[in-house]
């Protein structure tokens, strides 16, 4: 069986250590097909990687086994954990990065990672546990290891979760949040899209009133629009620019729809 | 059959976007082997991705798939199209990303994208055609899919093409232009290697003549020189440093031959 | 035979000469499996090129073949080589930058690589010996064409060797130098773990005394911490922080195991 594995780190670009976990990876299932989602998670954010990999789960086979290593507290007491989500299979700490996907997609099984056969080493580094647990038992998985041999099965409802924004109705609008800026510039609010049904049309934000349109062309160069993004939430875009400069606003601010 | 696919688009490394076309891509073709070609290209600029896309595509096997991804226009009624260039195929926005493939080799055949069976759904997302449109169709020729099924076949010439500079005989010398500045600072003119045979000695700049050498090492370190490059054009380097830093020039600088 | 081929280069990620080269190994074994080790090496940087190769050629099977191009002499009389080091081939440069992985690895057989029919092109770029020599060489040899084809023997002496800092036993405690400094801010030393038997403690820098701990998290965030890193050297480090932003040190500064 030859499933994909995916990488969602913080190890950006400059060192060899995405390099490492994929060496580590091709010596236990040399045919596993290895797809970089994104190394520039900032480092140690967990939040991010949450919202990250809840984007990319969903447009993979159902067998791929997705790799997550944003792990502030590796080599300490923090669970190393392998999840079953019906929709996909996960490997990582258990700090909060599975949060996004275990709200939408409940694990039908986890386990945490405690058989150190499946590991590349039983004394594995106090500091690179992507290497030395998580890429290991990745490939394990991904060659067709069954889950509940990696490790002693946990119960879901243990899981660290992160609270993450949603939205809530204000006497002033709907009220959501900045949930994610892309390299676009491109504001991703909490919003879902499903909100637009109840016929509202502009966003508010920092006393503006930004106007709901449907593609980013529907508007003049360098103006503010806001529309559903490719996530599946409202997202505030400026045609030819970047939301982002022209609001600068940052993660968490407030907007409402309106 | 397995054929390359290869991705060029303005995504940038800090979102999931190209992974989740890599995810969109495996579903439909897990066979299929995807190379980046780059993903830093400026947003939106179609100039620079026409540019880099003509670098590659010599260099790959001709049943080769290449996903171009830059895509202002997206949502908009700006075309999706699918070429046949005899060395390659390729596949994106029609917005001028091919305007320099489709110079040096003439398309055969080309298709709009009109077909909504070989995209990921029929209503895709107004922001990312990448992943409902592009990678799905892209996954389909990859994996044998006929062209010609992708849509209706449409006239190359009516093709969106980008003018691009190239050179002209002047009084001075041979007049070229800054077309591209890469990673390392060399300035990639718009002279072609082949108007050396000529005789010309000398690259004249900003009013500075800079000799015409072999490599990078026939200066002494931290010096200008002019030698061809290995995109086939005259280049200005700096052996040891950076010629842009140097001669502080940008794209569309002027500069003569003489 | 199907052998992964890793990349090393100091390429960067704007321009699509590592594409380039993926396209030319793609041509001669379409099967080789390519990973990314890193091509965020500073220009013309081999002795950091040396370094990053040593920390990942461990973690391949040992038919991996590793294709380092940073390559400052690219042209000039500089020697082309490929290494048969037992636990993995080299390919690249003969500059320095395998100058690590032989000094861990003495190397079985070394090749100069004389043998244009291994090359892209008889006629190779001045500017491009990646593409051209070093790219179609290392996919022949992952294909399975035996090192000694590829050309004429040479005595393993006779390669460049940067020479690279150690430590040494001085009055004050042993001495040792940053030899790295990773995208977290994390400062590698030279001193390797061994020295730990000894019954050391403290890491004496810049005047401070920094506590040996096991794990980032043994420490107060925002705390200074050295520890065994995953090179097998002792680091610096701070939990939830950078090490190199609190110390404001670089490669080569001096450090104290005392």
């Amino acid at each position: 069986m030859a499933r994909c594995i995916t990488l969602l780190t913080d190890f950006g670009h400059q060192d060899v250590y995405v390099g490492v976990m994929k060496g580590v990876i091709c010596r236990i299932h040399p045919q596993a097909q290895v797809i970089d989602l994104c190394h520039d998670i900032p480092p140690q954010d967990c939040r991010t990687a949450s919202f990250q990999l809840l984007q990319a789960v969903p447009y993979f086979p159902p067998e791929t086994v997705h790799l997550v290593v944003v792990d502030p507290g590796v080599g300490t007491s923090r669970r190393a954990i392998a999840l079953d989500l019906g929709i996909g299979y996960c490997v990582g700490p258990d700090n909060g990065v599975f949060s996004q996907v275990c709200d939408r997609y409940p694990p039908r099984r986890v386990v945490e990672l405690t058989q150190p056969q499946f590991w590349r080493t039983p004394n594995p580094s106090a500091t690179f546990h992507g290497r030395d647990i998580f890429a290991p038992v990745a490939a394990h998985l991904a060659a067709g290891t069954d889950l509940t041999r990696l490790g002693a099965a946990i119960d879901p409802d243990s899981l660290v979760r992160l609270p993450h924004l949603t939205y809530e109705i204000t006497p002033r609008g709907i009220q959501g949040w900045v949930q994610a800026i892309d390299h676009f510039g491109n504001v991703i609010t909490t919003l879902p899209a499903t909100l637009l049904a109840k016929g509202y049309q502009q966003i508010e934000i920092q006393g503006q009133r930004i106007p709901l349109v449907h593609t980013y062309g529907d508007a003049p160069r360098q103006h503010l629009v806001a529309l559903v993004g490719s996530h599946g939430f409202i997202e505030l875009a400026v045609n030819g620019g970047s939301a982002q400069l022209l609001l600068g606003c940052q993660n968490g601010d407030a907007l409402w729809l309106v």
